[in-house]
């Protein structure tokens, strides 16, 4: 683990900087050499480069394959990286790992920036000298080197695609500001695949796999410093570098959001840890109290992710816990009530100015209670004056409009209502709609928005619950 | 509220027996006069009548309205509902509430059977006098009424549809063995689009607002006899007739399992629910000393309806907590064996026997301890393999099945296999799968066959753990 890196002749060894840089390259590359490319689609090489075709990445593409003659894909192949004589921004390496250590030297020959290993066959499976020997040349030739054992990385913006997934069988986010960063290839490819269903957009992906040479620590500082990147949600099993990682977040939490789902929290959960990623997972207590102390966001499932991303990367921050709920659903706002308490959040109460507002602009019917039940036959002037009262109230923190789209009133004129005080309003806004087809066609578009839009009153006041909190953290910090 | 009813001439009151034959009726006419019916699209009856020939009703239609000139809808319509002269066994009332009283004494004229009245403006609104002249008159002539301020009823094999929400708005589920009842229009009309969405189908939907005459309790002994009903789902903010719903929710419980979803279990949420349907909700410690004590099981969110739902009507009882995990996707299984000890479940140990199988029977890189991660590469032969020796493992009391379907191996053989293995043996089984649109197709390929799918692990844990709860208490109860 960290001690590994001692061993190196210093003049060779690479820094904490040179790695952030190499990350950099890597999620940014010009020029992208895929060695183990294949005409033959169940490749792991023939995958990730049709990968790269079908996102449409711009850079150069240079397949490598040792039997390679002719074309593959319809590019100029090679048999040896060394053959290319082209600057070489990004190596993606997908052959067997026995080959791999002279695949290295042959990169550093080739002049190669970094390198994303996604073959497996290392520590993983006890091959812990072959991993030595990645991990020694990596230093050794300066060259950042990312896994082995992942699925490497996405970028969403410069179309970087290393996955060896078929775009069939995982749907492609959109841009967007939240990066993702997970130990697990599963928990990755399968939050990747939820996200890209979801209205808000990714950044980057990274899955670091073994950690052999770039860690969870460096990839921390290299998102910290990221400007494309607003949010960042972390998967881990353990941490190499205890220390340094929690310099690290403590740094970052300060800047953008973090949100880390810890595998392993539960005794038999750490044990599974173990013997999935050889990690000591250590006691979650520990994990959770340096969570806590220095505002790491903690996510107890992968929906988490989904739901705390995208009230962090569309809402403003709220140091106040008092929520304000308006909805044309009697019952669901009773639900919602409930949830806020259930979450530490509680019932905003109006104020005298407010109801008095309330009560001339809406219809009897309407009472001026929290919450405000606007009634089954709320039409978007109804919530629009709704809206237009309660954003001001200083006896409010936040508002939850639990929007039913079954009703008579509830279109999209409701949404773009919805959409248009969620957007210019200072207070967070999260929106509620349960429902099938209808209802998901409006929850998309708020959500295409910036609206953060929730199936179900818990789940929106958990995401709530969260921003306050790091809010919270932020405010005590002086930021 | 139940004291309303001792005020009646004996001769005419109607028993819990009338209500609950009503209520049979009601589910299941032969014939319908909508009393309210329009050709105007912006009418509440107007939507009534279009949704029964949306969805096929196959019974005679009558539509009725005092201005009635020709056809509505394409059907003959009548002025008065005494003027339809054949017998009709659900009148479904859509006119103002001040209309209403007349109406009963001529539905009691035209010989109706039973009614639903989905009108509002009566206790609700404080017009409590209103209200209390249809109990009187649907007691006077002993007809059982539902409502008002309801949606009414729903049948989907009858196909019986009072909902006044139009079919473009709120998809309609398929038939299926789930009756849900919800004293909240709202909470009802965006679960009941929400289930439509999952692969596990309705039998009934009863949405019953004020329980003027016929109460949540006589829907519960309605339902407790129908056979098509397997599993009942309540939506309650206040149980009228606190006592008889214990005695009928007590003898139900030893049926069917009964999953209840209570509105206003926080102070601010049982005042909500005041203000809402003037329900006096007592103390929700109360509520669920009660639940616990009669085997009813507690819901904490409307997606909990979907998530217990599907595993009460498609699998097996189980009294025993230890549970097989199984993935193809190493980091999920780690969040699977976390999710099992947050919901009071363990994850359970491979006897010695399945040990030897399993080595003999799966590649070397497949560890054969729990939970088992078949790896990223495990295809329908591997899937096959593990199920077949773990199905039999006595030390396994439930499996759950982590299948990610991003991995190169899952494909729809795997889905077959979970649909095989999942049908036949004895023990319960959930899948989880995680992701959009490939995922997706696979998800419903096993629900539509009767598999439970989950998104998250910890939302099947929350379902294995209610499961266990309710088989364990008939246990208890020599069940």
């Amino acid at each position: 683990m960290a001690s590994n890196i001692v061993k190196h002749e210093n003049h060779g060894i690479l820094s904490d900087a040179d790695k952030v840089e190499g990350l950099a390259i890597m999620m940014n590359p010009k020029s992208v050499a895929i060695v183990g490319a294949s005409q033959n689609p169940d490749k792991v090489g023939h995958v990730i480069l049709q990968n790269y075709l079908d996102v449409g990445y711009s850079g150069k593409l240079y397949p490598v394959n040792a039997n390679a003659s002719g074309k593959i894909l319809g590019l100029e192949s090679y048999r040896n990286i060394t053959e290319i004589k082209k600057p070489i921004d990004l190596a993606v390496i997908a052959i067997p790992a026995k080959f791999t250590s002279e695949l290295i030297t042959e990169c550093h020959k080739a002049g190669v920036k970094s390198i994303v290993v996604v073959s497996s066959g290392y520590a993983e499976i006890g091959e812990v000298k072959l991993e030595q020997e990645l991990i020694d040349l990596a230093n050794k030739y300066k060259i950042p080197l990312l896994g082995p054992n992942c699925l490497g990385v996405m970028d969403l913006k410069s179309r970087v695609d290393t996955l060896f997934l078929p775009t069939f069988k995982i749907d492609r986010p959109s841009i967007g500001g939240v990066s993702f960063v997970s130990q697990s290839g599963a928990v990755g490819s399968s939050t990747l695949d939820i996200i890209a269903n979801e209205g808000f957009g990714l950044s980057k992906f990274i899955s670091y796999g073994n950690a052999s040479v770039i860690d969870e620590t460096d990839i921390l500082n290299y998102l910290a410093k990221d400007e494309d990147t607003k949010v960042i949600l972390y998967y881990i099993e353990g941490v190499k570098r205890g220390r340094a990682f929690i310099e690290a977040a403590k740094k970052a939490t300060l800047k953008k959001p973090i949100v880390v789902l810890k595998g392993g929290r539960t005794e038999a959960g750490s044990k599974a840890a173990h013997s999935h990623t050889a990690s000591l997972a250590g006691s979650y207590e520990a994990y959770d109290a340096v969570f806590r102390q220095f505002g790491l966001i903690r996510a107890d499932d992968i929906q988490d992710f989904v739901s705390f991303s995208k009230i962090f990367v569309s809402q403003p921050k709220c140091t106040g816990n008092r929520v304000a709920i308006m909805t044309n659903g009697g019952g669901v706002g009773v639900v919602g009530t409930d949830s806020l308490y259930s979450n530490g959040l509680q019932l905003a109460e109006l104020s005298e100015e407010s109801k008095k507002a309330l009560k001339k602009a809406l219809p009897p019917i309407v009472g001026v209670n929290m919450p405000i039940d606007m009634a089954g036959d709320a039409d978007d002037k109804r919530f629009s004056a709704t809206l237009d009262i309660i954003s001001k109230d200083q006896n409010i923190d936040a508002i939850m409009a639990i929007t039913l789209f079954q009703t008579p009133g509830a279109d999209s004129r409701v949404a773009s209502t919805l959409i248009h005080y969620g957007t210019t309003m200072e207070k967070p806004m999260v929106v509620v709609s349960i429902g099938g087809s209808y209802t998901g066609v409006h929850k998309m578009m708020m959500e295409r928005s910036g609206i953060p839009v929730y199936d179900s009153p818990n789940t929106a006041s958990r995401a709530l619950a969260a921003l306050i909190s790091y809010s919270k953290y932020l405010h005590r910090m002086g930021k």
